[in-house]
């Protein structure tokens, strides 16, 4: 399997908090642990060409991650545009964290995405609510993070087509943080851990939950449906 | 409740057919239905200023009926937008036939939309097959229609909330016809029946579907979340 | 509408603590706020003939809501199976707190419906997830309530056809609280506070979702299905 | 993976019609295409001692096969109520055809699982309606079966976790043929063909679709859960 992780990186450049945890970018260290599995991996950034994201480069990937958190808005209408119908044409697609509210998650949910916040070094817990569920593959009852950002509900989301996670926080709220969507021939799933300033992508569980989440999010040769104007399969009465 | 009843309203200009069947337009038919019903109804179309939908217009309306068909392309980006954010804020959205194309449509599912199509004078019977649901309040098992345009799927929406009508066609193909989204605060029912050269909105049956699709539409005072960074409701441990 | 509220009414026979809260019952303090309403109220208990669920009861209600905790298994086999029948015909059923162990929703569900629990005085938020739902008319963006008992994750249901409320504890867990199921032509709403030593039902938001949730169970003269050998209603080939 | 493939295995053994297409019985038709895929496969029919299915049996199943027609009843209590149990703890189950009345598949769900039938060689065509799902790989936009006996809505399940296959049927009827289900650990999915008397086992997509329906519902390590009374994972304020 072909993944392609893709990272804003700027946060790394700018923050030497941020940079010491993920010394050569989150998307790294991500693509780092799931080459573990056996899967062909490569990165793509915002400032590469094309967001290192071309037509070639989306072609040849089955599964693509996203983390973005700052300047959603630098990413072109274009690009997010090819992604969005790449996902359509069955590419799968993790959505990470922040990534929340990119462009390509927007596109796809048709909503809002917002949600409340706040960086208070809490601790999180993340209850599994579908033990059936592949992405859960190796898990305890719940993960378990000393330190997160919080996010909270309402997230602005259509209804999952599975809710697989959701988060407990310190402050008093709740999250729906491990969701599935699928859209045209892709399948979408949003994970909510990793805010850049905690070392949550080294986390072993957190590693093990993105690990099934892109096993899961691969197509696997699904049929092509054809659209338009066609002619009946059966002889009308008339 | 107010209902604002949208239509491209070209069609009934342009071909004789059409307008014998509706010598007003589609929308005044369904306005005039609605009505019945106690609704304060008006009508909304195209070619007026704003596309008949301005702020105001839609700050004032509950639910607004769609039908739309062959210039989706000449509704503005920023109308569409515009009635996508009133869905999200609590507006309810019928959406009718050949409004599967529309842009505030496609803009809510984040999909392509699209289906098979065939114009043949063909059966279509909807059978029923979500019996709690109020949208099929005083409906026997199916809706049968002696002639109607062809939609077969594979239709490219994400999965239905709920699947209140699933058709057979004549010609072999089946269709998910009437379906429940929700959005944000707002509520979209999409219900398949009505091309042009037919006289399906002065079938009593699809009358009252849509007259049950409005009132289930229109939101009751749900709550209004609020979004963004927020301080603890708890004493954090740290 | 015909609301008859059903109680196992035994804690508040033996517990002093209970009868404090609740001098009439259970049954009597909700059947008086649904009284409000304008519905027609009836109770019904464990320890009436047939439990105060004939048959000539349950053909009359319209909406059924069961409160029920420490001897589930007292309710006669025949009554519980009775009582399924009549929600898969049409009967609304509203399931209030520790009656997710009661036999009536364990067979509705088809799964154990087992959880975590704790009596420990802790508070409880109930978070809106599905702000477009009915049964969040008039309420804001959560529930609070100082005290309660404490219900974990997994909770073993079907994955709901809707999630409405999802709740934190102080403790460090959360819980699917508010959640809708369908069954044949029967609507389920299960809503988890109620401990029997707590004032939740005289708390007015408590009461408001209660209210809304019986309004939402009603079934609305949504078609009858008939099954079994039918003739073709087209002409076949052969 | 091992694969337990369970039939009632009557008509073989009475109907010559049945006996000539399927000549050792449906149960090893099955077990043998299931055997390409390298599970390790074995049978069991209504007749053994405890139906085939003892507790060893069932724990070293990963995976149920499910085919009963005409004499649902002689299936014990015990024996129905164990593999349910078995389906809640963690095994995979695959209902075939008019195991829709079965005791097992009915337990699970909570409704009546009814639905409309008739038996007049009628063309039954298979449209994929989820074209993401792992259990259409291979497939093409629909599978044709020349002859089959008619099932039609209403079909008395609770809505679907995911739904796959809607067929159409030249009599007029259509029907959620392909249905995807969770409880507990397990999960189910309910697929329509196979009637007796047509050598639909033997067709090639038929069997594609069941070996995707196996590998689909096998758990793959997810977490068990705990219920009961727990002690708090924070401290309370009191």
């Amino acid at each position: 399997m072909k993944v392609t992780v893709w990272n804003e990186y700027r946060h790394e450049k700018e923050n030497p908090k941020v940079s010491e945890i993920y010394p050569d970018g989150i998307h790294q260290t991500i693509a780092s642990f799931l080459g573990e599995e056996g899967h062909q991996t490569q990165t793509a950034t915002l400032d590469e060409a094309e967001h290192g994201l071309t037509e070639e480069v989306l072609a040849e990937t089955d599964v693509l991650v996203w983390w973005g958190h700052k300047v959603h808005e630098e990413v072109s209408e274009e690009i997010a545009e090819r992604v969005k119908q790449r996902v359509l044409d069955g590419m799968g697609l993790v959505v990470l964290h922040s990534a929340h509210f990119s462009k390509v998650f927007k596109k796809l949910m048709g909503t809002g995405c917002d949600l409340k916040w706040r960086e208070a070094d809490e601790k999180e817990r993340l209850w599994v609510v579908d033990p059936t569920h592949p992405i859960t593959e190796g898990l305890g009852e719940y993960i378990e993070l000393e330190k997160e950002e919080m996010y909270g509900e309402h997230f602005d989301i259509p209804a999952p087509d599975e809710l697989v996670f959701v988060s407990w926080f310190e402050g008093g709220e709740v999250f729906r943080s491990g969701a599935t969507f699928k859209r045209g021939r892709g399948k979408i799933f949003y994970f909510r851990p990793g805010h850049e300033t905690y070392p949550t992508y080294h986390h072993k569980e957190i590693q093990q939950v993105i690990k099934n989440g892109v096993k899961w999010a691969a197509n696997t040769n699904t049929p092509k449906h054809v659209y338009g104007n066609r002619q009946p399969l059966e002889k009308l009465s008339k």
